[in-house]
């Protein structure tokens, strides 16, 4: 059956603590989720501040090919009439050809936070409604409060349903607003509206209680057919249901058509996107799309799905964009490292005393409090490294950075570094913008010269991590920093005591790193490299 | 109703891609389960590695009140006499009173993994059962991939655990292995085992369908009166169900008995604890227990809750131990940190110019990209220095710090700090591990005349993200320093282009705010800004 899809990621995943996207963000995401096939993409309240406001003028040039954007507000304020209410004005003017009005569906909430009558209320929606759809929009009408409204007064929240289907309302969709319904309960109430109501009911969840997910999905099974949710589970406190689980789920395990199958194989990838404007990070553990959602660790499981990957994998990750991993750690041991080498036939191009060495530095490195999976470019330099134990790119001889401030002056950062290469003694100084800047520019002026072809290789985040905390500011850290081409990218990372040391042994791998791929085009190796670590 | 808890962090969480914990954290952990008032502990599996057995090992000395601790371990392996398992060893050798094991009721598993006739696979769990508790364990039998198990051949998986059963199985666990089943069919599938066995029957979840909360509490409502899970989540691929989800829904949504109220609003807490050990953070938007669980942002929901917190809130936040937050953002305006100000009366203890200041101050903060939310140290001293504005503890002169390393060398790092405080110019020269040690050095001594009482308040993590990741290694930072003094935690922020400048002013800020603190102690300010940011 067709389901329709109303993201709100726009809208109620901004209200999330962690969650700010610019107008030029939203607008990139909005296209994105157009691509993708979402029906409906709510892109903000246009009454509620100015960068929505803008976001929707900017809107208008843009043309969607499939999804219906959509603004957001609420029924008119008692005190005006709908005809010259800001809210109600401001949805008209964002141009959009649908709209989604939110209306209150709980006692206590016309009592305390409106402070009117239930029939003024009932007034206010049916108004709101019609005014939006004699003016030709779309109306879905989000029932705040729902099922607590349900609870408190069954029969003034199913009325209020009925005020705004009766004046036009496309969608009337039941919001567990303060996402404290369990499904149990959820279930049982919307086959009430469902005996009552026929057309298309909606369900809108919050994770509160840890169940939008499944509240979604038990909705849908209940018979509703417009779902509404967040890219990634971004939304107000506990966030909404995640549509990146809620259409794998109605898609491949119910049989329901949300997006399609072959746009369902980019949700990873449209997850990790919109994660990255939000400058955060897809949870590793996050069904479906995270870097874990098919990772094995134990021992048992990894022998396993090596065997026959259903074994312990529900789907196969191929049909979300994903794709298996198998990792390093004392459960299952070193093995695994080696299986992908072996696998790939890489392990027969190393003789014995390299074989013994890349063994060894594998494990002095977990030692320290390396972690390799995480670190697709390390990983990569030390195969590379086992397989032409020659290379000698160059040594370092020296390095220095230094960092100054006073109260008059901004902080200035100056390094120094030598290198000895194969045609002689490099050094170059540089300022720049801290440390790990101003060494990146000495190690790219010093090469420069001996591999003119060296590219920028451009830093994309880089993240500090305490591993033993209890030492205070002597603590070992773990820096962990991503690059990108522009095609791919892939992490390097370094450990230390030190800060400054930590981050230059991971400029310094992916330096290196550079130059082995420049020389040495083996895509055995990437593949290798790839399938064990899997780069975005 | 009772419902009995069965907490497997230390078995099936560590399995979780970024959990580690040592056998002395393993340790902790019980004992504070214990405290909590979990029935089983599952402490890991000694038959797996020699971490688990230690663990076993030691926590013979521990004296639990309340607990059973519970090995985990398989079925015998088919070549294996049951008395002469390795495994099965293990299981009686690690002296727990009760044990877990798992056993195959899934053809597939049967056939694929282990290579047996679905006979002998009924014989080995007929075995192993007997054999334990003929040695006086209590067996909680875990039947792996139950419910794919079910669905491929019903007859087959129903007899495997009849065959745990009739061996004396005190538990009959349904594990969902692979996180695959949607809610509606897993209450299918418990309907049928509840009509075949009487006795107690558990649940299992994995959340690869982003269900596994509400699988649970869906599975207690059809019967099962043992639950499994995680804290945190953690576990294998997309983690386990959620005991810090599980157990407030249980008590405060359904009404069962499991740790009982007074234990469960010190839940938050443990979950932190928990999170701490594992060295990674309780998610911000997790269920009930993290940061912004009841943090608010939209404005609508600000004043709403601000009148009637029921209006937003789906249960009150100390029955978990966690309390109300109101969020800074472009949504709801800086009004929100002026009305707690208000709100305990210290806004009329600023005059109108300090007043001003501070609202310049906050909104510049908020403009070069601080985020005030997570860092309740320079929030607090930001009021402090609002509302004593005479205050001149120090003027920083000059700062600067070194680091320098060669090959033949481990690099070593030297700042110097110059200041100007009442009593004259003091300058300290210190080497350190890394720039903020040393900078923190240099700080302490300079000071130490002046305020002999100065403390060394502990850095407990140091966190460094990028900001605008489009301008390569020359982005802007901010680092985030959390500082304890053992009692009470809290962080300070700084933002710059430069990493270094940037932790300086979060150490500056630090050391700043310890003597603040140390000359005024008013209850008043520390308040505010609990209710505010909420440390720890």
């Amino acid at each position: 059956m067709k389901i329709f899809t109303f993201d709100t990621t726009l809208r109620d995943g901004t209200q999330g603590e962690a969650v700010s996207f610019s107008v030029e963000d939203k607008i990139v995401i909005a296209q994105k989720l157009d691509e993708l096939g979402i029906d409906y993409i709510e892109g903000g309240w246009p009454g509620s501040n100015p960068r929505d406001k803008e976001f929707f003028a900017r809107a208008r040039e843009v043309q969607f090919k499939h999804a219906k954007l959509t603004a957001f507000g609420s029924t008119r304020f008692a005190r005006n009439r709908v005809d010259q209410d800001p809210n109600v004005r401001q949805l008209l003017e964002a141009g959009t050809p649908a709209c989604s009005i939110f209306g209150k569906s709980w006692d206590l909430h016309t009592q305390r936070a409106l402070g009117i009558t239930e029939e003024e209320n009932l007034v206010l929606i049916g108004e709101t409604v019609k005014y939006l759809t004699d003016h030709g929009k779309e109306v879905v009408y989000d029932a705040e409060h729902f099922f607590d409204g349900y609870t408190s007064d069954p029969s003034f929240a199913l009325r209020t349903l009925e005020a705004a289907k009766n004046a036009g309302a496309s969608v009337l969709c039941l919001c567990d607003t303060n996402g404290g319904t369990l499904t149990g309960r959820l279930v049982e109430i919307l086959a009430v509206v469902r005996q009552r109501f026929d057309g298309i009911i909606g369900i809108h969840c919050h994770n509160d209680s840890d169940v939008a997910v499944a509240n979604t999905i038990a909705a849908v099974e209940a018979g509703v057919t417009h779902v509404q949710g967040c890219f990634n589970g971004y939304g107000e406190r506990c966030g909404n249901a995640n549509m990146a689980s809620v259409l794998p789920n109605l898609e491949i395990k119910l049989g329901h058509t949300t997006i399609g199958p072959e746009r369902l194989a980019s949700i990873t990838s449209v997850a990790r996107f919109i994660a990255e404007l939000a400058n955060l990070s897809v949870r590793n553990d996050q069904p479906y799309v995270g870097r874990s959602a098919f990772a094995h660790k134990g021992g048992v499981h990894v022998s396993a799905v090596l065997k026959d990957s259903a074994t312990y994998e529900h789907i196969r990750p191929d049909l979300v964009g994903n794709r298996q991993r198998v990792l390093l750690s004392d459960l299952s041991g070193r093995s695994n490292i080696l299986y992908k080498l072996k696998q790939h036939g890489l392990i027969d191009r190393l003789d014995d005393a390299a074989h013994r060495e890349l063994l060894e530095r594998i494990k002095h490195m977990e030692f320290m409090g390396y972690e390799l999976e995480a670190a697709e470019g390390t990983f990569e330099l030390l195969v590379r490294e086992a397989l032409h134990p020659g290379t000698n790119l160059f040594e370092v001889v020296s390095y220095e950075t230094a960092t100054k401030g006073s109260a008059k002056q901004e902080s200035q950062t100056v390094a120094t570094v030598t290198l000895k290469a194969q045609d002689g003694i490099h050094s170059a100084t540089a300022t720049g913008h801290g440390p790990v800047n101003a060494l990146d520019l000495c190690l790219r002026q010093c090469l420069s010269q001996l591999y003119p072809e060296i590219s920028n290789v451009r830093l994309t985040d880089y993240k500090v991590r305490v591993l033993d905390s209890k030492k205070g500011s002597a603590a070992k850290v773990r820096v962990l920093v991503e690059w990108s081409d522009h095609k791919r990218s892939w992490a390097t990372v370094g450990v230390s005591d030190n800060v400054i040391t930590a981050s230059w042994h991971a400029l310094l791998d992916a330096i290196k790193l550079e130059l082995m791929r420049m020389m040495e085009k083996d895509e055995t190796i990437a593949r290798v490299v790839e399938d064990y670590c899997w780069g975005v």
